[in-house]
């Protein structure tokens, strides 16, 4: 369990404003992590590309993503491979992952990126009533009953897998390209895209292009947590974090960088602001103690 | 002249910020000068590493810093040297430089870097009155009479010698390294430092440490000029411009970003902003045309 560990700044997403604050909290010698995709940036690594991250005038997004993780890395930050599902504010925070690993830090940098998912309707209503982000924490509610799980990663595979030993029926429906789909023989795979989540007082079903599939629960997994799930109370506004100048969020300890907190998403803008939340976490922290 | 042309953009400093905002204008195609230093920051250029500067893990501030220049140039902004000691707003921008060059542009970015010198006592109130910060402006106000120099930088000198032309007697008071100093033979070096400007309504001396210089003007010539000189009812808290998150002035058309709109006074910040705020002018150029 990785809650022995009382970190000072423990950072949410690995992307360049992720990075950004990694390095220069640790310059600042504090105890870092960072917890995300284990290779930075997906959107990033995929831009053939980067004309203007200032310095590189002609590099590839893999290579400059490399570069960062290879920096902040190197200056000591440890960086772990986990989707963060909630936050719970205190006189520590505690941070909870998909897989269920709780982690304890002093302080808590955001930098989920640009939410490029728009909700399912139905969603936001029905949430924690049929409604789940979370297989592994919701999944036995729903033992011998039908789920349908809607997969925008394939990360989602795993829990789909889980859900086939304890549910009556699992419908998948993955948005990414399904070659190379690892799921149970058991599972029903769709092609198509669900449009609404529905029900009355819970989540009863989906809408799809063809009729209503009914089931007892419904699980969406992204490959970044909306912001205003992870914790409690975030100030959004237009769905980016509000900030101030200094990164800060209106939680105290929690502060925010790069596109979750608004345009341009840009490589550029996120290092700049990673940089300056993680001060802004170092002189909280100085405060603090 | 250079009033033949109208910029779209003029960026006002030539450090990591004045660099990111060029680069990132380019490659939204405006027609991008960039006024300042030659060679970009004199402060980061002196720094013998910078290890925070998200993928350069180890780096010299001069070579980090031509990296800059070699990308905003390569880019195609032109880079041309210049301190700027107005600007007049209007429909469009009318840009004055020290050497009284002109300039025209639609939109202008203040990337004048952290203001490190520490208004002299007095200053302030007798500024207009006694005190000015251009000689070639204002010197032919004081002809044959005496004047005091104050240079913070060796480019004061060619101010000094044009006095020393006009005025009756020049004192000069360097606060930079005093080799190879090439002054007019008629003009008196100090090695004093002035601890204030003196007077009643209008400047009449210095306050020198065994006593009171009398003159009929003062002139500080400072690497960067005060923002607050730069452009009239420029919005300004503790020194710093105040700008929103997209790097906006009070003043429509004039964008901020890098150390003069606040801490920390860091090269991804100031790099970030610049991006910001490029993509800002960018976007009230587009809204005006």
């Amino acid at each position: 369990m990785n809650s022995d560990i009382l970190w000072d700044i423990l950072i949410v997403g690995t992307g360049p404003a992720g990075m950004g604050a990694a390095v220069n909290a640790r310059i600042r010698e504090k105890k870092v992590i960072l917890l995300g995709a284990e290779n930075g940036s997906d959107r990033l690594a995929k831009a053939p590309e980067v004309k203007n991250y200032l310095g590189f005038p002609e590099i590839s997004g893999k290579e400059l993503m490399d570069k960062f993780i290879g920096h902040a890395v190197g200056a000591g930050a440890v960086l772990e491979k986990g989707r963060v599902e909630t936050i719970y504010p205190g006189d520590e925070f505690t941070v909870v992952t998909r897989d269920n690993q709780l982690y304890r830090s002093r302080a808590v940098i955001l930098a989920t990126g640009v939410q490029q998912a728009r909700l399912l309707p139905g969603e936001k209503e029905f949430l924690g009533r049929g409604l789940g982000y979370c297989a592994t924490c919701d999944g036995p509610i729903y033992r011998s009953k039908e789920v349908a799980v809607i997969g925008e990663t394939p990360e989602a595979e795993e829990e789909v897998n889980f859900l086939a030993e304890i549910c009556s029926k699992v419908h998948y429906f993955p948005s990414y390209k399904k070659r190379g789909l690892q799921v149970d023989p058991r599972v029903e795979v769709y092609k198509e895209k669900p449009m609404a989540v529905l029900g009355d007082k819970r989540a009863e079903g989906l809408a799809l292009p063809d009729g209503k599939l009914p089931v007892a629960g419904v699980f969406i997994i992204r490959e970044v947590a909306p912001a205003e799930q992870l914790i409690s109370d975030l100030k959004l506004e237009d769905k980016s974090i509000v900030v101030d100048r200094m990164m800060e969020t209106n939680i105290p300890g929690v502060f925010a960088a790069g596109d979750c907190t608004g345009k341009p998403y840009q490589v550029g803008k996120a290092a700049g602001e990673g940089l300056t939340a993680a001060l802004s976490a170092v002189s909280y922290l100085d405060k603090k103690a």
